[in-house]
């Protein structure tokens, strides 16, 4: 289960099997998608599998969140996501009315994001060979000229920028299985963030890097981005912006809020120079109302997060190894 | 399992719960792939999930299965496939090796294919929910000006050719599965067929219609054509080229062959003065060395597929209503 999880095991899998079989220089970049040119154009072009458990949860459904997952990951290259496909593999006996739930999931979300689900597939599997419905989506848009959005970009004295709350995803998730409750009520985070990136695209198009912090939560995010640019990244933690609730589930089960995958924010590295307009681009935009500068790009301990805390101290933010929760989305 | 099997069941499914959940037009061109501008380029973007039970069987494996199938998709509107995505969903404990034999797969049919695979995920589901490997591939190409290849383009006078013999998927897949064996060694004709199609269109941009008789066989994408343009198809019989191992499965089982899967094929609609030269053109590439004139599109019942048997009589080739063997692909 680990090796789905997002963190080091999942790395091991990309770096050890898939890479090397199908090895070229676009999947080397190890970006949330692919930017490629194709004709006069310049694309990004992105896919996830969606396996999430239980189908419906407070705040979503597998559908949002393979529309808005596929969506974020194009627009975190700075691309308009604009065409979408779906791929759902059935099981056997999975009620009808869920798979149109579900499909009407996928078509609200689709239009709130302003994108169309231009080509689709279908499977069925039998009975016991699936969990109800998996959805695969794939996205793709263009990126606009000037705009070079990439882990690789990030620059000691960047500032590091949060959109809002985090660990609100998974929180969600936890919330209802296992029986797990925690007194109150929390939703995912799940939203499309292309209009967000738009938004601070106005400011500048020299934003460096953009990821959103899904499995592995914003610890994976900000390794990935240490190791992909050589930089460190230095956290403060009472800057980060952590609900109550999700800080009580995270107490009550043993668990760093950093660690816990959200689904509608997005962690931005920016020059310095540009970061306190960009900041106040987000939180004019409903999806960045919660923004925060949390902490800065650092020349010091290169490829590693460590996170200053309250008490003047700083501790190591690790990758994670598997997964907190496996099929968080 | 009949909604997922490419026949009448799947058409109610995308036309009753996803078309109006998603609803939009270019989806409602219902082809094999989406054509679509972006930016200045028009694209042909596809996706396909491949559950095919076993993973590996003679002829080929999941892994050049998931990427010739989308590769081929992209190939049905004209397009040059270019870049490609791959989804796997992995159940837990699955063997490494076995990821690995499956990745290795996908890395070599790219490479023969001249697609480069731009961008991936991983997901890992418990054991019990899911089958070892699924894979989803979508897939990006530019679709050459000129170029205007759509089944609604079908028209009365059309020479109907098929590019090799069919079945061979479909019977191959049968020889593994449930003990069958046919005494003769049938291999699967997975392969790409986007070179053929680029050697179709040096003879004439105009092609009407291509598909890839895949699910449902000859007889659902003759069907599917004959629906979308209106137009009646009529099939010669002892002039579609059936492989005596195939014949005599299909006799033995008593199936059809013309409902049996093919990986490999095409069938393409072209105006009766290009037909020669495009037959002509088929038969010196690899993958049309066995080409063949097998009918024509006719005024005559509209929305119908009828085929003239040997013996001086005709019998309808209705639409197959769900699947002869699920999860052919």
């Amino acid at each position: 289960m680990g090796h789905g999880g997002g963190g080091a095991l999942s790395a091991e899998l990309v770096d050890g099997v898939f890479a090397p079989a199908f090895g070229n220089p676009v999947l080397a970049q190890l970006a949330d998608s692919a930017v490629v040119r194709l004709g006069a154009a310049r694309l990004a072009f992105s896919t996830d599998s969606y396996v999430v458990r239980p189908l419906f949860f407070p705040g979503g459904c597998i559908g949002d969140l393979a529309v808005n997952g596929t969506v974020n990951d194009l627009a975190m290259s700075g691309a308009v996501p604009a065409f979408l496909s779906t791929a759902f593999v059935l099981e056997e006996g999975v009620a009808m009315d869920v798979v149109e739930r579900v499909a009407g999931a996928v078509g609200a979300a689709a239009r709130a994001a302003g994108v169309t689900v231009a080509t689709g597939d279908t499977k069925v599997v039998e009975s016991g060979h699936g969990d109800g419905v998996y959805i695969t989506t794939s996205g793709i848009g263009l990126v606009p000229d000037g705009v070079d959005i990439r882990p690789q970009r990030a620059r000691p004295g960047d500032a590091v920028l949060v959109s809002g709350p985090i660990g609100l995803h998974g929180v969600a998730i936890m919330s209802v299985r296992e029986g797990l409750e925690f007194g109150v009520d929390v939703a995912s985070d799940t939203a499309p963030l292309a209009g967000l990136v738009e938004a601070m695209l106005r400011v500048t198009p020299d934003i460096h890097v953009l990821r959103d912090p899904t499995r592995g939560g914003l610890a994976a995010s900000l390794n990935e981005i240490a190791r992909a640019s050589g930089t460190g990244v230095r956290l403060t933690e009472r800057a980060v912006p952590v609900p109550d609730a999700v800080a009580n589930a995270c107490a009550f089960l043993g668990l760093d809020p950093l660690y816990v995958a959200n689904e509608g924010r997005l962690v931005a590295f920016v020059a310095r120079e540009h970061a306190d307009a960009v900041l106040a681009a987000m939180r004019e935009h409903p999806q960045g109302a919660g923004a925060a500068l949390v902490g800065e790009c650092v020349e010091d301990h290169p490829g590693m997060v460590v996170v200053s805390t309250g008490l003047g101290g700083t501790r190591v933010v690790d990758m994670p190894l598997g997964e907190q929760l496996p099929r968080i989305c």
